[in-house]
């Protein structure tokens, strides 16, 4: 949908390996290898929450520097890729980390944390954006949260179907709505 | 934020003893308990999907027929209560089924196909609802995509942050793009 210009984008800010690294990484955090190695699995969710959030942190301090729509095109071509790739196994290791139930008896466990920095940081990077490229400065917080949460929930549905239809539907409306914000009478 | 209203349609819905229910279903699918009876996993999972697959119909389907925003408050007023009465420990367990890698040696299971139906129904009931309310028939489509995946998507990231803000923020985004959907000019 996006066309290889996209694609080429998300390859500038990675590379084949990194690609396959996070494909790696985002079935790990809950597959049965954790079942054999109880005691390493949150050291492992931890790491590959880590690794998603500094490529897509990456990715999203390169291609904002274009503007939001271009930030949001590198972003859905990075989920795209994991996607498909993986043949719908894999997804964002983040959004997995966030809906498993954490161990009753402690606090907060580290992966968690970090899931929630990540999140944190790529609505950050997103607000500016908008901000800098002419949105209300008061709607772009709820404008970047709402391209996170729709952008790992459409993921999380097209595993589920076992098609990309979420992720390009939440993408066409996302890009008409940030294309909207951005072109606001002054 | 919905007020005792939304609340009060929740219940009407639902009732105390449905919200323990999907919430104690909601934390079952990853919890601990399944590294203990693996084979039983599946089914589990399963009947977590098609119960909250069911009380979400349930509701959608009564409070759509005030409209694609009474339906969302409702969607959203559910997932409010499951998330905090859990406090961030039970989500969407469709959601949860969704990012969990499937077995290798087998065809799509169960669950996730449960999951994909489930997704499938909330869309339509959505897409069905705004398209009588006035929206452009061929977006409504794209917009209940866009509220299903970014609801899911905030319960999430709700949980990771222990904070309510992702969904506050998505509400509005939403309820703003439902209301100037069906505000179009004839």
């Amino acid at each position: 949908m996006w066309g290889t210009d996209v694609q080429c984008a998300v390859r500038r800010g990675l590379n084949g390996t990194s690609i396959r690294d996070l494909a790696k990484h985002a079935r790990a955090p809950l597959g049965s290898t954790y079942h054999y190695f109880p005691e390493g699995k949150q050291q492992l969710a931890t790491e590959a929450v880590r690794y998603a959030d500094t490529m897509v942190t990456r990715i999203l301090r390169k291609e904002l520097d274009a503007g939001p729509v271009a930030g949001l095109h590198a972003f859905l071509a990075l989920w795209r890729e994991i996607v498909v790739a993986s043949d719908f196994r894999a997804g964002c290791p983040v959004l997995a980390v966030s809906v498993e139930e954490p161990p009753a008896e402690e606090a907060a466990p580290p992966a968690l944390l970090a899931a929630a920095e990540a999140f944190d940081r790529w609505e950050q990077l997103l607000t500016e954006a908008l901000r800098v490229h002419g949105a209300d400065p008061d709607r772009a917080p709820g404008l970047a949260t709402l391209v996170v949460a729709s952008v790992e929930g459409a993921i999380a549905m097209c595993r589920a179907k076992r098609s990309m239809e979420p992720l390009d539907r939440v993408a066409q409306q996302l890009e008409a709505l940030i294309v909207g914000a951005l072109d606001r009478p002054t």
